[in-house]
């Protein structure tokens, strides 16, 4: 149980997608892959409100395109379809045509508008979508009360472990559930970067107040990972409310709304933590914390930069409590750094301070970084703010996976 | 023979540092290192114009200040006395009253004003120089006519190789060298990153031009290349010209001005691919050609986040033709693209045309990639603007050299 400021938000240890009333999941292997699973789809009961962030590549992938003329027709949806393995990006007219085959399927079938069909991509781009494959998925895949696990696992491309997190509010008296599933892996930064994410909520609210509270709760959690600093041509993150528990309509003015946002700001943050720590080849998760920055915004920039730094992300890989790498990484920032000011702690041992290094304890050092997380804090006595990013050691297998990935 | 425009400049096979006239250097080993050299001094015979870059980083360690401050008193420079092993970073008012001491060693024995001597040191930061040993440098360096080598040696850290350019001109009929050493490795990145650059030549220029050229020069050389996209506390470039050719002084009005920008730029761009082909554990250079960007700026912009990015590099070092990476690097800079109009070129071979990939023999691809250059070439059809950057692969080597550089 998680008490955050006056509200009482608990976490769901079994939940998924499907807790939520009205939500159904599924996947299934149709092909496009060898064995895994490959195609999913959820699914809610009632046309759901709908909110949506993509990526800011030029090159937006034509199933990105799709969704957005789905989402601007109607603004709700009550189908999500994706596939793994092909990205259908870099693919022109054809591809474009093959996204709205694919929306049209899944339409047909359940006899839905077109409009409230999303439809996703992940994998590798430039090849085209085999539509026979992508046709048995939209016509075999079951989603029901049980299929969050097959639809979790359907998303994945090079990640190791499913993604998914689940809290309960309280709204009017009323349990509410928000809940989430992602994939990520690879390819992991800022603006959202070859990274998935399905947001399911019961509560009540429109469109316009979701994206408010889906907009802001991204810019301090999805949008704070980094793997190493690239972004794809296919990222999203979808939030979808049902209103399947009915109390008064969420927007700012409601009492609730802080619950609200904060909840979904958690979903968001612990599945964006689970995806930096599932990066290629990671072995750690990395949470950087900058205080006393001149504004959150500047505490983000350079929390990103420590953390998106290769010499920081190799030193953490060998336990080597190099906190020169930081100081580095924090130097070159655009953000206003007063040298002389800064402190750094790994851990719970301060390693530099007022702009040189205190003696510290080698030993314990190696110690707290054998650790699966490892927490730099970073002071800078310039202001007030705070900012957190998060991201993932730098292996030899991240350079194995990466330099044969088509082969 | 290199024809550029009208000019005919001339590279020196066999030049160093101390082939313009005037100039010597040396380098010994003063301790500092188990065995190799990590004391050097670069001199000339009179007080030479000077211009300099410095690194961005909030972090500028005390060698560069009193550097700076020498340049400032007197805008001209004799002597520059560097010591690797110890970067005299992060060192607070110890470190400064080290840095000067430096200088002073160095004025004291030459019998030069203090104004007159530059100190810089590159190596681990955090660590007070050891000044017996800085001390024992300072006297028993001896600069000469063949000190070039010793000299070059004596500036590198994790470098494998030594780095020098060498190149001729005339002006006003007679010639003129251009000459430089410099040392990189790991922490390669625009804005002068773990990277030192020394110019010297015979030219008559006031120091205020001079800087005027280095700067223009810098910008498509030095600050076009990257490693890992790290700054450092210490870097700059340093460029001394002594008069040791009497001619009419360069300005920009001085007919023969385009000639010495040139060289000069050839010779920066000849140190900075040297310092990007020997990254840590790199194998390849690579170059990154962008043509038909909005500016030249914004292709220098997209150049440098392509072979900036990790998943360019592991795909290089992977010989995989994989243009999606490069696709995704085009797409997430800020500059304008059109993704419709993008094509990209691996060596002689189109891969990628108008936002979507072509067919192409991946037995070439991979034979080109095996080359220990690798070109790659995007042409945007936005504008006029071109640019070019180089960095190398991202390895297994890189790797271990970072995980373990304190131990």
């Amino acid at each position: 149980m998680q008490a955050t400021e006056a509200y009482t938000i608990e976490k769901v240890e079994e939940g998924t997608i499907v807790t939520p009333v009205g939500f159904t999941a599924g996947g299934l292997h149709s092909g496009l892959r060898r064995v895994k699973k490959d195609f999913g789809l959820l699914m809610s009961d009632q046309p759901a409100s709908v909110a949506a962030v993509y990526t800011q590549s030029h090159f937006q992938a034509p199933p990105l395109k799709v969704t957005q003329e789905s989402i601007a027709a109607s603004s709700k949806l009550q189908a999500v379809a994706i596939n793994s393995a092909i990205a259908n990006a870099c693919t022109g007219e054809q591809g474009l045509a093959n996204a709205y085959e694919m929306r049209e399927l899944i339409a047909d079938r359940f006899s839905i508008p077109k409009s409230y069909v999303a439809v996703t991509s992940t994998g590798v781009i430039g090849e085209q979508l085999p539509m026979d494959k992508i046709t048995y998925g939209a016509q075999k895949v079951q989603p029901n009360k049980n299929g969050a696990k097959d639809f979790q696992q359907a998303i994945l491309t090079t990640d190791t472990k499913e993604k998914k997190s689940c809290y309960q509010l309280n709204i009017d008296g009323k349990t509410v559930t928000i809940a989430g599933a992602a994939k990520g892996s690879g390819m992991i930064h800022p603006n959202m970067a070859t990274m998935l994410g399905f947001i399911t909520t019961d509560a009540t609210v429109e469109s316009e107040y979701l994206q408010t509270a889906l907009s802001q709760s991204i810019e301090k959690s999805f949008n704070q990972i980094t793997v190493d600093g690239e972004t794809s041509t296919n990222d999203m993150v979808l939030a979808l409310a049902n209103g399947g528990i009915t109390h008064e309509p969420l927007t700012p003015q409601h009492p609730d709304w802080p619950a609200f946002q904060q909840t979904l700001q958690i979903v968001c943050e612990d599945l964006a933590k689970q995806i930096a720590r599932d990066g290629e080849g990671a072995t750690k998760l990395i949470e950087v914390n900058v205080t006393g920055a001149a504004s959150n915004q500047e505490a983000r920039i350079i929390a990103k930069n420590v953390v998106g730094s290769n010499l920081v992300k190799t030193a953490v890989y060998g336990m080597d409590a190099n906190w020169g790498r930081i100081v580095g990484a924090v130097g070159y920032s655009e953000a206003k750094v007063n040298a002389d000011m800064c402190s750094i702690s790994i851990e719970d041992q301060l390693v530099f301070s007022q702009g040189t290094p205190c003696p510290f304890s080698e030993e314990q050092a190696k110690e707290d970084m054998s650790k699966e997380k490892v927490t730099i804090t970073i002071g800078l006595h310039e202001g007030d703010g705070v900012g957190t990013a998060w991201g993932c050691d730098l292996t030899y297998d991240y350079v194995k996976i990466n330099a044969s990935y088509r082969t």
